[in-house]
């Protein structure tokens, strides 16, 4: 399944040939590795077939596709192809260096898209869509952002909110790590204040870790929509983020270390969460 | 508590000064970042006090230890030091230049030691020392390599055995992620048909996670000693692994992925052996 279509008949098909590293437009795509000109343009880069069709499927469509040759051959891609095409993006094709510039990673995917960021305002949250919804606090690693989206699709919650001052979930790594699940589950950035406002004119939960509490993490009974408050990798949750917690747990910990990595923890917090549910 | 002692002081308590970056130490130290030379050496690199004494703790002194000014004011560096010139271990003090180019991370940790690796023979292993034990099959990261060593300290898991191709335990960002339980648990490099023969010589349980199983991993009796079979992050176990498992379990998915990041379905298995043990 070798696409071997000329130059001339992708073009004619609505495609475009960049194959120099100087184009503006892939200096404006390669600048997306920077947080300031995501912010500023209001878009992201994400890579793979895998990753790209999972969002089609949950309604994502790039504004720009990248491939190198070949990179349209699976038949998901010939999908994928023919949705961005009708929705008026660009499809782009170019050379391997040129995808592995943009994506900053040897052994660049076949396929980068280009995406819209997707931050859902607070206030548009309905947190009765969902049982659980993960808070993480001053998170920095992005690594284990995505890991935490990507949990979160597993145990079926509603979205992320990303208090103080997170790592950016559209950052290239965060957004490999949460393996499609960036397209997934809602996102919220919102000040403490805010979101601590705003929990409080419903119905939720907020579930916290410490290691100052007797409470096993099995022996509390967890209510939904249950909110999971994750602290920063480092510090844990602040003493004043912990008291605006309605239940403190802990998890048994039987070796020398008195903490787990914060995706870790998180994930094994999530699954009892699941599990209680399950039970009920 | 700033140690203001002159070079002339410390050189009198065995101390070296090393202010050149072409000293021959100082690249035969930075070249165990390359893993080709830390097993030539047989020696690897952690960083920061509270790993190193973590690392103390549990026995291990580094041959060397390498700090900027300053990073011996702590009381629990000072231990450290007196430990290491007890034991005869090298003290060096360096620049934070070169701390940074010794560790390859900007904001160097003030402290880095250099350290024998410890790998254990897998003959070695006494199984019954632990209710579990974590196998890795040709895990590629070495932030969740860390992060699974982290995970077996918290559960009282006995130690990590690495079949197949895996990424070095030894590197930086593996002991890293470790947060020091690289000197806590056991770590074994076998080959395949090595530990299953191995394994078959004395009681164990061989546990596998599979998206082709109908058993909830909630509803599997786990039993001591149980090996816990991690795979490879983009394959899972191959099929013949699976095979030789004894039991085969997976954990509720319930949005649109079919898989958890490595480290996290790990600790959420390693969690649910844990409760049972609890439970019992």
């Amino acid at each position: 399944m070798y696409d071997d279509s000329s130059p001339a008949d992708r073009n004619a098909r609505g495609h475009r040939l960049i194959t120099g590293f100087s184009n503006p437009l892939v200096k404006r795509v390669r600048s997306l590795r920077d947080k300031k000109h995501r912010r500023r343009e209001g878009l992201f880069i994400a890579e793979g077939l895998r990753i790209l069709t999972e969002a089609r499927d949950a309604g994502a469509l790039p504004e720009m596709l990248f491939y190198a040759r070949g990179g349209l051959d699976h038949p998901l891609a010939v999908e994928l192809e023919a949705a961005i095409a009708d929705a008026g993006g660009e499809l782009i094709e170019t050379t391997p260096d040129i995808l592995t510039k943009l994506s900053g990673k040897d052994n660049a995917q076949t396929l980068i898209g280009v995406y819209p960021d997707r931050l859902t305002p607070l206030e548009e949250i309905d947190r009765d869509t969902a049982e659980i919804w993960i808070v993480a606090q001053a998170l920095r690693d992005p690594g284990n952002l995505g890991t935490i989206l990507r949990t979160g699709d597993a145990v079926g919650a509603g979205g992320l909110i990303l208090v103080d001052d997170c790592t950016d979930p559209f950052g290239v790594e965060a957004v490999r790590a949460s393996m499609g699940a960036i397209f997934t589950q809602q996102i919220v950035q919102a000040r403490w204040p805010d979101f601590i406002a705003w929990l409080r004119t419903g119905p939720g939960q907020l579930l916290g870790t410490s290691l100052q509490t007797d409470h096993d993490y099995q022996a509390v009974r967890y209510e939904p929509p249950t909110f999971l408050l994750v602290g920063n990798e480092a510090q844990g949750l602040p003493a004043d983020y912990q008291a605006a917690c309605d239940v403190l747990v802990k998890m048994p910990m039987l070796g020398k270390a008195d903490s787990l990595n914060a995706a870790v923890a998180t994930a094994v917090m999530a699954y009892e969460i699941v599990n209680q549910r399950r039970d009920d």
